[in-house]
């Protein structure tokens, strides 16, 4: 059988925040430390897999493009990426997963899987999947319940016409998050929750969609009739936007007859928000989770994360969360880590930058972080992967001081081009022409200190890019 | 009448951490914004006297010299400046500055005050200040005693010989910080807060200090006589520091019959933790008191201070304090403020420099503040004020990339002297002997990039400075 993971790769989360932003999705945050959830999606297929499953497909779009592309490469599983223009729900995702699915064969099983769950057990995992692609190869559009751990709100559910069935079976009922209370009677009922999981053969669910949603059907075939290849990746035709936006659940699993649940048993969360971070890691006899420089007193049952280089203390607390990044700080009531989206959308409505972009910002050639910004300067931290070079750029009102601090690094400044080796510095005047790359094994760092009247990052002109921003700006 | 005011300014206050450090005491933060305690002291006692009042003595030590020295040119007082060889406690620092008021005439009364506490209503201080005074003139050893504005147990009491006295009285009894439930019965009785703040008459004081404590009174008294003038302060001698280290409550107050109290209703705070800066502080309609950029959502009771660069945002939170500082971070109940100092007990035997030194160091030149810190490379901001100069120095272990981002910069280096302008830079290798000195009329800001394998402050070689710091290392 040939088993396709359809790997689902959009979305931002911003119940994570100020961890994960709008520019930085959850699934490239190390939330959980170490790989992140979108590298441990990837790990947990090639394992599950055992060489059996097909080559990956990940659906993205331009905000997490190159981070999904350098976080596969590092570690070392080969994608196919498929870029939508504009993120349009689960369905359109789906609908793009299952026609390249297609692609590879009408027989073929698209498995469905969002890029940001935790699920530590892969043997089960690999077990389950088998079970619901043979299922799915019958026909049916199968979706994975997962046996509830505890009545949790954060999820759906999904009532299966038989409780406790062993195997796949019909759905009676989708049960959108409940309260505390209804989901108690939901877990007593034997529902299960909801885990946006899928097996899908190709041909069965593409006639599903074609028959459930014909719009988004059309809009999306005609996004990949248009999609041209730039690079690894494959760009999804601007029609692909015009598909309506909802779930997958809505539009197709609530309606077709052919819906079936498999119930499943490995532990699952899909890292929701930052109670569940913290139920998820290991804690100290007092309860407390801590990641970090963390100093505290008479602490209890909370969790502190201290990401940036500040040390974090915490003294006679019980149940609260302390996030701090480089940029923002979060402390809040364990018990409403669900509201941290509320909070941001109050952040959104304020302008704050906080909300969106995070303090290291990534690009195709790497990352930069603003570490100090005085009145008329700024010093960032510059990171440039081997082999990779910036756009060939200028700046109207600024000059830039670069000192490289590992590696060496090749600048172009207004046609001479020199080799800047660590500990060496290079000035570029206001209005050069200059480029910096990478022409070594390890990455560059530099240390810039910008002088000017106008620091923002607006003040760019690109003459030349390998990625494609010179047209842009 | 001559009144001296006596202005300590010793201690560090690790109460107020993060904002404040043992090396950077209470008195010069800005815990309040604006002026820091130490100059609202020197403002107070400047409008208070009216010009009637003598040129303060300032009693501080090595710590706080230069921030001493610089606020009180900032704030435009004259002062003399005392140093003590080491902090021994109130009486040895009173009975320094009492000698020092003698000085200036016997009759002289010393008005002994801490420089840490707030007095918005100078007018009514300077009032009773008059009047304590005159009672000092008489030979009273007088000590001012606030009517209590609540049951604080934060405060030591007096228990004066007669409850509701309107005018200066015998004191019955010194009581300790009490508990919450005593504070409330020594309210009851009339008795008073213990301020700390004297009146004393020079010749009487030093009469009763050397009766009752003549070990303390022939220290100082030899740490004076073998005094060193260096530059715009008075070195006292090492013998100074032979003194016993006890309070002068205890040591002469609590002993002498001519200890008097004098009752004032003016608002009166010692700062003394995080919640009674919330309390002194604006709140809004659900209690809050916030400094910098801060973002709520269903936040009461609280007080929450970003004091670095950092976004702080709260949710759900009630009675909790939150305090960010560049390099450190404070959150904790808000009633269990006092426990703070055990905090920072438990930080110093773990040996975090956090918990003694602050992020940004304040030198006698100005200041630097590590912005970055890498691998091997280390981004520090040094400001030099107009005139001044650091020593003339070399590292082993570090080469330095200075960017001058503010004012112009006179570099020597290796014998050599330009000047680095505005947007210039200047490398220093590794061994080079150099300097860095302040020609013009503003301050210099410069952007140092160190790069090395060991980037910490004690790979200096210092051959000649301005501030005596050759001798030592």
């Amino acid at each position: 059988m040939r088993i396709v993971p359809i790997i689902l790769c959009g979305g931002s989360g911003t119940r994570l925040w100020p961890l994960s932003r709008r520019d930085f999705a959850k699934q490239h945050a190390p939330v959980l430390g170490g790989a992140s959830p979108f590298q441990r999606t990837l790990a947990r297929v090639a394992a599950a897999g055992r060489g059996h499953w097909d080559r990956p497909v990940v659906v993205t779009g331009a905000a997490s493009r190159f981070m999904a592309a350098e976080e596969a490469r590092a570690a070392g599983v080969v994608v196919d990426l498929a870029l939508e223009p504009e993120g349009r729900d689960t369905l359109a995702a789906i609908t793009l997963g299952t026609l390249l699915a297609a692609r590879r064969g009408p027989e073929a099983v698209a498995l469905i899987l969002p890029s940001d769950h935790l699920i530590p057990d892969t043997a089960a995992f690999g077990a389950a999947v088998e079970r619901a692609a043979e299922a799915a190869a019958g026909g049916a559009l199968v979706t994975f319940g997962i046996r509830p751990a505890s009545p949790a709100t954060g999820y759906g559910y999904i009532r299966p016409a038989e409780a406790g069935a062993a195997d796949h079976v019909a759905i009676a009922e989708f049960v959108e998050k409940p309260a505390a209370e209804h989901a108690a009677r939901l877990l007593a009922e034997g529902c299960l929750w909801n885990s946006g999981m899928f097996a899908l053969q190709a041909g069965s669910a593409l006639a599903e969609i074609r028959a459930q949603a014909p719009e988004c059907y059309a809009a999306v075939a005609r996004g990949l009739t248009a999609a041209e290849t730039d690079g690894d990746a494959l760009l999804v035709g601007a029609d692909f936007a015009t598909a309506p936006k909802i779930s997958f659940d809505y539009a197709v699993m609530e309606r077709t007859r052919a819906a079936r649940v498999l119930p499943v048993d490995f532990a699952w969360s899909d890292i929701g928000d930052w109670r569940e971070v913290w139920s998820l890691l290991p804690r100290d006899a007092d309860g407390v989770g801590r990641d970090g420089q963390v100093t505290t007193r008479d602490v209890r049952d909370s969790y502190i994360r201290a990401d940036g280089k500040r040390l974090v203390c915490a003294l006679g607390l019980e149940r609260v969360l302390i996030v701090d990044t480089p940029d923002a700080l979060l402390v809040a009531d364990l018990d409403r880590a669900q509201e941290v989206k509320h909070l941001v959308a109050d952040l959104e409505a304020e302008g704050r930058p906080e909300s969106t972009t995070p303090a290291r910002v990534h690009r195709p050639w790497g990352w930069y972080q603003t570490m100090d910004l005085g009145d008329r300067f700024r010093v960032k931290r510059i990171q440039v992967a081997p082999g990779k070079q910036l756009s060939l750029q200028r700046h109207h009102h600024r000059a830039e001081h670069w000192v490289v601090v590992r590696g060496t690094a090749e600048v172009t400044r207004d046609g001479e081009t020199v080799m800047v080796r660590e500990n060496e510095s290079i000035y570029l005047p206001m209005g050069c022409l200059h480029r910096l790359r990478n022409p070594g094994k390890i990455g560059v760092e530099i240390v810039e200190v910008q002088t000017g009247a106008y620091l923002e990052e607006d003040d760019i002109v690109r003459v030349e890019d390998d990625f494609g921003r010179a047209r842009a700006s």
